[in-house]
């Protein structure tokens, strides 16, 4: 459904020279936004190689059926793997160990990959991280199955977690399925910046928050800190999805190709505005969203995690609207 | 993508003349079989009713959201809340009440439920029990969304049950999307018995076997009595999907309409012996899991509980194959 254009600046092998320097420039801009912080691409943090080594284990143990091949064809297309990142990263700030946190991190990345198939098959998503989308390699049959699949393995990852981790986890699945369905705009003559919002906080930031809070809680954090976690995912989630909108709105798209797209913001806004307008007041948004994060952030104790997070916040949001 | 002909004894308005007849046949047969039984229609055990209330509940805090018409449509189509009162049943032999075991029922039928709408956009299923399928009234994109957010839900109602049953719940679905990928036959040419009783296992009787243990251990059981209920739920869902197979290889379907559908047992045995054979032999599979499922009931506890169970054993598997 969305442009996910974090793909485009893929680990994968199909990074042009064109995205090779702006991913240099993205990374210089966060060195300078972060000053002090242990600044290196994400895909070399410790976090990344957890969640790579545990979504490893999890598919060499499984049957050679005929779901394995989709499961490694999405799982292992170039994705950032940010949402388990940042639960990983919650969690280090809150005193927890990876070992604690890690099944719920995998849990968020399948509930997520899961959400991605089903999005190709309401959206007939062709190409994905500039590879053929799973229903268009495996058909469509198929694709649905491994989404419901990957959704169920999400429920076996969160199983040790406790009834409050557990129903949160839930309630985000409803969320997202949720806004799914706003975002399908039965009633687009009526569908207002309001209505966005709704959409974009269910089907996109309800993950990132609850990435966040899941995270403090298995770290060991109270309701309260918690919930200022879930505060940031929200944030963080909310202006990713405007990036992801504008950028898909300004047709920088990459790697994704679709029948059909969701509503845009800077859409949502022409309705009142020049496009020019428009566009600057969706950025004005982002930053609106990227600031109410940080401010999260600073509250939290510091240290190299919560710096990690600095440089997500950024990386994910404004270092993708550079040179638009 | 199963006849599910259970739908075909509906206490929905759509019953014929003819079925009312079969049905008033089956309950006397059923009063026959467990003597001593208190005997009545399913619909009207406290079971049936603690399950309807949990599900009204559900649907009337949900938001007037696109799905909420949908689920509503699919959760009162006239099912018969098997396998939900399967698991309290289950809970009662082991001295659990209702009240604890409620919400496991809860997550198991929406489990069930968000299979079937899968399963309609899987074989393009235009009926289901006497009603248009979720995806033909609202639309594909809706109905995968429905499908997904009962998933969701399904997490939240089994949120409190712990580790071991939040588990086993999700190994279940997975099972249940494994199984569907067999029944796709994508090697039809080799779709054997083993094959065959492979796939029922997975997309049909995991879910039965886990009503059973889940209630067990809800109710307070030990993991090896938990197994033994286990063992009852496979052989009663085994036995279940055969006959549904029969009915459908003989096109004694009721309620439902497909493009496509699966592949049956009797189909199976044909590739080696005649129609009558075929049908002979599968009937016979269906009374050796009946007879697996009723001996080990007799080792449960004597209660009223435990002659529902057998009751519903006879109901859903060999009464429905009278007059065939």
């Amino acid at each position: 459904m969305l442009v996910r254009a974090i793909g485009r600046i893929g680990v994968n092998l199909h990074i042009s020279p064109l995205e090779r320097a702006q991913r240099a420039k993205r990374t210089a801009y966060s060195r300078g936004a972060i000053r002090g912080a242990i600044c290196m691409d994400i895909e070399d943090w410790e976090e990344n190689r957890y969640v790579e080594s545990g979504i490893n284990a999890f598919i060499t143990q499984m049957e050679d059926s005929g779901l394995k091949k989709i499961v490694e064809h999405v799982c292992n297309a170039g994705g950032k793997r940010i949402r388990p990142i940042i639960l990983l990263l919650a969690s280090e700030i809150c005193s927890g160990s990876y070992r604690q946190s890690l099944s719920a991190a995998l849990a968020i990345e399948m509930m997520h990959s899961a959400s991605l198939i089903h999005d190709d098959l309401l959206d007939q998503g062709l190409m994905r991280r500039n590879l053929p989308s799973a229903p268009e390699k495996f058909g469509h049959s198929r694709a649905l199955l491994c989404g419901d699949y990957l959704i169920a393995k999400s429920i076996e990852f969160i199983s040790p977690y406790g009834e409050k981790v557990i129903r949160d986890f839930g309630k985000a699945g409803m969320d997202m399925a949720e806004g799914e369905v706003l975002d399908l705009r039965l009633d687009e003559e009526n569908f207002e910046e309001r209505n966005y919002f709704e959409c974009i906080y269910k089907k996109t930031a309800s993950l990132f928050a609850i990435s966040a809070s899941i995270g403090a809680y298995t770290g060991g954090a109270d309701e309260v800190l918690a919930q200022r976690f879930n505060f940031f995912g929200t944030s963080l989630g909310t202006a990713y999805q405007i990036v992801d909108d504008i950028l898909e709105f300004l047709e920088v798209v990459g790697g994704k190709e679709s029948k059909f797209t969701s509503e845009t913001l800077p859409h949502v806004y022409m309705k009142s505005m020049s496009k020019e307008e428009a566009v600057k007041k969706s950025v004005d948004a982002v930053k609106l969203h990227v600031n109410a994060a940080k401010e999260t952030l600073i509250t939290f104790k510091s240290c190299p995690a919560r710096d990690k997070l600095f440089q997500i916040t950024d990386y994910i949001t404004i270092d993708m609207l550079e040179g638009i």
